[in-house]
């Protein structure tokens, strides 16, 4: 089998193509290109696609510009707070981590949870103890993932909730999408097996510890080799409620539905009348590959057995 | 429509009748169906649904017999961390939260969460601001959740794990039935609605954070009307991998299978193809209900309009 494919995203929501220089546009497709290819060369190499999302994933995470790990979003306590869930389709295992702060790339520890660890789920300060019995190194200075970008964002975020409070008006969902941001991969390898990845630092001004749907099984990341390899991003709130990526895999399975009309089902009217906004990156054993989402932009990109390669960020 | 009923469990494991004395058994039927008479008044004076799972989940955290409230179980460090989850059929609107640890009545801050949180899922430390932020009164004394019988059950699992690391013998799940236990609730009221219930100490011995299937949309639980109302209780990690609520809930939707034939297909054949041990309790807008376990026991039991109550612990 030769079909092998990544595809990933970098977050959606609104994208504004007003705001978007030539400059950005051009830094977040190269950040997108090197994320499709650390995952390419994994699967060209004829390793196994938990091993290539892994590494798209990573790279992401290295990259500022995406919202995990450096370039992460602040919490309202301006701290950062970071989810990730790694899933193998061959076997379904899986490996998530919620609400760790010192932890450079969420998604290595998510890996480790899945390889060495009776639990899949582990959270907060619990889960960086496990990450450091088992030899992983914590980041020393919480600067490391700070950036100007998200500082202004918080800032912002918090006058709005000023206002907002001085005017008593009920905080609600409705420009959540400017403060979200996810990264994630779907890949098939040359032995036909899936996997998807997903890593976050959340929501800007998120607090009391909350989680999203990055770290949940079956909501944000979903991986089975029968059906398909899901990665999720947006209002994380509703993906759960919708438990977004299994829902997928039970249209496919149940309704005997292909992967692009599961994902438009899933996304475009299901997602979308649960007043949830976001996206999908999804791939299945053949090589299909749907990215839908219902915000005004996602970054996205996927690249192919034969090397073709190609990202977007707004809807074409 | 006056098939209103509740469903509720206590917990599945490796309950032995060798080691249940008439005493023994008498408390805990006497704790089910104290559990389902508060969750039956509820629905017999016309209440809504996820009142009453709110109660009977209420009953049993009250109860040290269950593992959730006072009697939850210890971790390896000799403190509690809780999990709950509630979900209305109606509207899907979810609370959950995980690894709190001063909260007397967790299922009361799951309720929280759902009513008055932007969030669905929030985790230790943050959980336990946002209890206080909303008028809820820490636990001051974690003694409150001190019970003979579970710190003895820690220290059992704290002996048997060095005897293993002597040996040189890797972990496994093969024992976790007799370190687990659950509460939840399912019911339908008056008007149709479905609502479902969850809370936890989880296992004896956990360690880093560990989270597991109950506060997890879809996984430990799951109402809606369209389908079903779902909580589990078993090995978290099986079930969160294979998604059991809401799989119930798609094979009713897509497969138009009736409650009792998903409910087995989920828990006989899948979650026992997967190498987890556990059960459900789940029920329909007609007021079917469904109780498999692959267990040697589940504590469990129904209250229907009629006022006929059951309850069983052991396979007939």
């Amino acid at each position: 089998m030769s079909n092998f494919a990544i595809a990933i995203h970098g977050g959606a929501g609104t994208i504004l193509r007003i705001e978007m220089t030539p400059e950005k546009e051009k830094a977040y497709v190269g950040g997108l290109r090197e994320s499709l290819q650390a995952g390419y060369g994994v699967l060209r190499d004829g390793g196994a696609a938990i091993d290539a999302v892994q590494a798209a994933v990573l790279s992401m995470e290295e990259n500022p510009l995406f919202n995990a790990g450096k370039g992460a979003v602040f919490t309202h306590e301006g701290t950062h707070e970071q989810d990730a869930c790694i899933m193998d389709g061959v076997t379904r295992n899986v490996g998530a981590i919620a609400a760790v702060r010192r932890i450079r790339n969420p998604i290595l520890l998510a890996r480790l949870v899945m390889d060495k660890s009776q639990h899949v789920l582990l959270c907060g300060e619990g889960a960086e103890r496990f990450a450091v019995a088992n030899g992983m190194t914590l980041v020393d200075d919480p600067k490391y993932f700070w950036t100007e970008h998200r500082w202004n964002q918080l800032q912002k975020a918090l006058e709005k909730e000023k206002r907002e409070a001085k005017a008593n008006t009920r905080l609600d969902h409705s420009d959540d999408q400017d403060k979200i941001g996810t990264v994630g991969a779907v890949a098939v390898d040359q032995q036909g097996n899936l996997a998807a990845a997903t890593s976050t630092g959340g929501m800007t001004n998120k607090r009391h510890g909350r989680i999203g749907d990055t770290p949940i099984i079956g909501a944000g990341t979903y991986a089975d080799n029968r059906t398909c390899a899901v990665s999720a991003t947006g209002v994380g709130e509703f993906i759960m409620r919708g438990v977004l990526a299994y829902d997928m895999a039970a249209l496919m399975e149940y309704k005997r539905m292909s992967l692009i009309d599961a994902a438009n089902l899933a996304v475009m009217e299901k997602l979308t009348a649960l007043g949830g906004s976001g996206g999908v990156v999804a791939i299945d054993r053949d090589g299909h590959i749907a990215m839908p989402f219902n915000s005004e932009g996602m970054y996205r990109g996927f690249m192919l057995a034969d090397g073709k390669i190609e990202t977007a960020i707004f809807r074409e």
